[in-house]
């Protein structure tokens, strides 16, 4: 019998309640694929600065570097607004990114057929989108150098950060994005800003360069800007996105919230060797925290991400897929995707609905 | 009789046809108003290119510098995209921005009832969407120093730029963007990553230091990705937004695809002292160039801005918004905002229907 290790970080706000469901789908799936899982919970976030003083305590990414793979909640809330850059629970968070070396943020937007009023798009713009944005997740602007506060020649204070991308960064998401491509519709779109900036203009000669070894996908560029807007001109132009750590970030989001359900996401964060990082896209919801109210779906969808990319276990990920179709089409919804007709449910209910169509 | 030097730079493609239109619109305007226009043609972009060799001709530039305003068409075309980095369209304009030290970029996103099926929006989500982004335009990323290539400690190419800002530069922006919130909706919306970046912790804390200033206005803050799918998810929220370089290029180019209709939208590059720079946001359409299909909306609506914004000549301007709208009801439509049952006209047509309206 398989078994893995799986690394639970709950975090914060309603981390903790979705990450239980999931951890329970993942169980009785394993259970049904002879697959066994060690899981063993760690702290990251508010939740571990609170009890070691540190968003990332050393314990957790030891500990996460040696397991299969990761799956987090969430991380965040008000409580540690205030708290200095180096402590803040999103500071954990890059951290561990960093830490793990997981340079490919995989990213779907897909638009579920039963949810497809729930975007603020036309029904017949937002039916049938299913877009993978591949971020660059380890390098660019977020983690560049130098990057600082200082004063200039005028006695001005200044802010300052790189942006900079070396020829392997580029090729080795590139790869990651044409191999996804490849599976997928066949079509790869690279987005960057190559009229303005130099480190958008290597990249763009990388990818082209790479072009040639994937003849079967279709690669085309765009302009960041433009991009921001064909999202929402015409969504299904796109199957897979591939761009930089905040070209990513913004786009991502976007993409997301054309579905208009970002409660259903699922993300996948990958090095080269080494485990994965799983998460649903969504935050840490502190206002519903603890009240049963939070959409378990999307941790279950990076559960099986969590299967499929992080383990190579497709059959088991299928399954769980199927299991959050069927529920959905059962008519349970949690509140943020509750519409009139359907049975609205809480996070625990949902969860065992699910359980019984795994 | 007041009289005013207008540099126009027609540019490519589309631009000499819509900023015909513009003019002609611009010198009815004025006679009614006491206003003397003086216009004088000048080369940028690929144009310039053509005939001299650069896309900022030294001349363009000294000549729109002594000017009272510039009225811009579009730029760019398949024609100059192998050119070299320094010989672009692009770069021409960037040099103009940076020559006029135009460091404020007004950029309206108005939903016109006429147009609101224009939107790939729902109507309850479209309908009423009036915002102005504004986005600082000399500074940042796309001007920052040291950028480039080279090699890292690895013998790796890499590509770098420099997301950079002085506290004045913050400073300058905000104020503008605090006076314009002041005479819309009181409301202002500054957008950054300073969850990440020093450059945007220093842009949050200048903006909240100014607000003190402005006691009228509500400011708050958001982060750039929640901001990309906030204004998908209910765009009515916004009124003015301010935000540097890059991110106010990608997030302006998505707020005006919310209204449907691109080629409606007008803009306003301004300075401290010295003259505006006015253009259309859209593009330069090379595949429509001279067919008299382009819409003239946007270069004229651009024209009201340059006489509001430019000239102080706020009434001459209401005078062509009015002109521009009137047009509208009686149904008269480029095939860009065409629908059944309005009346489908060219560019020099339309023009002609907007001076009846003058
Ligand atoms: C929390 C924040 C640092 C993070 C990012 O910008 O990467 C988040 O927005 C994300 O996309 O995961
Ligand atoms: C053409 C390009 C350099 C320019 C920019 O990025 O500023 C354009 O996208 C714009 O927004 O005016």
């Amino acid at each position: 019998k398989k078994s893995y290790k799986i690394t639970l970080l709950p975090g914060d706000g309603i981390g903790p309640e979705v990450v239980s469901v999931a951890k329970d789908v993942l169980l009785l799936t394993g259970s049904l694929h002879g697959i066994k899982f060690e899981f063993q919970e760690k702290l990251l976030g508010g939740a571990a600065f609170d009890a070691t003083g540190v968003p990332l305590p050393d314990d957790t990414l030891s500990f996460a570097k040696q397991s299969d793979a990761i799956l987090l909640g969430a991380i965040g809330g008000y409580k540690w607004d205030k708290n200095e850059k180096h402590l803040k629970p999103e500071t954990g968070l890059l951290q561990l990114r960093e830490g793990l070396q997981v340079f490919a943020n995989l990213r779907p937007a897909t638009v579920f057929p039963q949810l497809v009023d729930a975007s603020t798009l036309k029904r017949e713009i937002a039916e049938g989108v299913d877009l993978m944005v591949v971020r660059e997740l380890t390098g660019g602007i977020y983690f560049g150098k130098p990057r600082g506060f200082g004063t200039n020649e005028h006695g001005q204070e200044i802010g300052f950060n790189t942006e900079i991308y070396a020829a392997h960064e580029i090729d080795r998401i590139a790869r990651v994005a044409f191999n996804i491509a490849q599976k997928r519709g066949g079509k790869l779109c690279s987005v960057d800003k190559a009229n303005v900036l130099e480190a958008s203009m290597l990249w763009r000669k990388r990818v082209t360069a790479l072009a040639q070894e994937y003849p079967d996908v279709e690669l085309s560029h765009m302009y960041v800007d433009n991009a921001a807007m064909q999202l929402i001109r015409y969504p299904k132009q796109f199957d897979t996105i591939v761009t930089n750590n905040i070209f990513g970030d913004i786009l991502s989001d976007e993409a997301s919230m054309i579905t208009g359900s970002i409660g259903m996401l699922p993300s996948a964060s990958l090095g080269d060797s080494g485990p994965g990082l799983f998460e649903p896209i969504h935050g840490s919801a502190p206002d519903i925290a603890g009240q049963d109210k939070a959409n378990p779906f999307a941790t279950v969808l990076s559960a099986a991400m969590l299967l499929k990319y992080g383990l190579g276990e497709a059959e088991a990920a299928e399954r769980i897929e199927s299991a959050v179709l069927e529920t959905l089409n059962k008519g349970f919804r949690t509140a943020d995707i509750y519409s009139a007709g359907t049975k609205l449910v809480g996070c625990k209910q949902l969860g065992e609905e699910i359980l019984k169509s795994v």
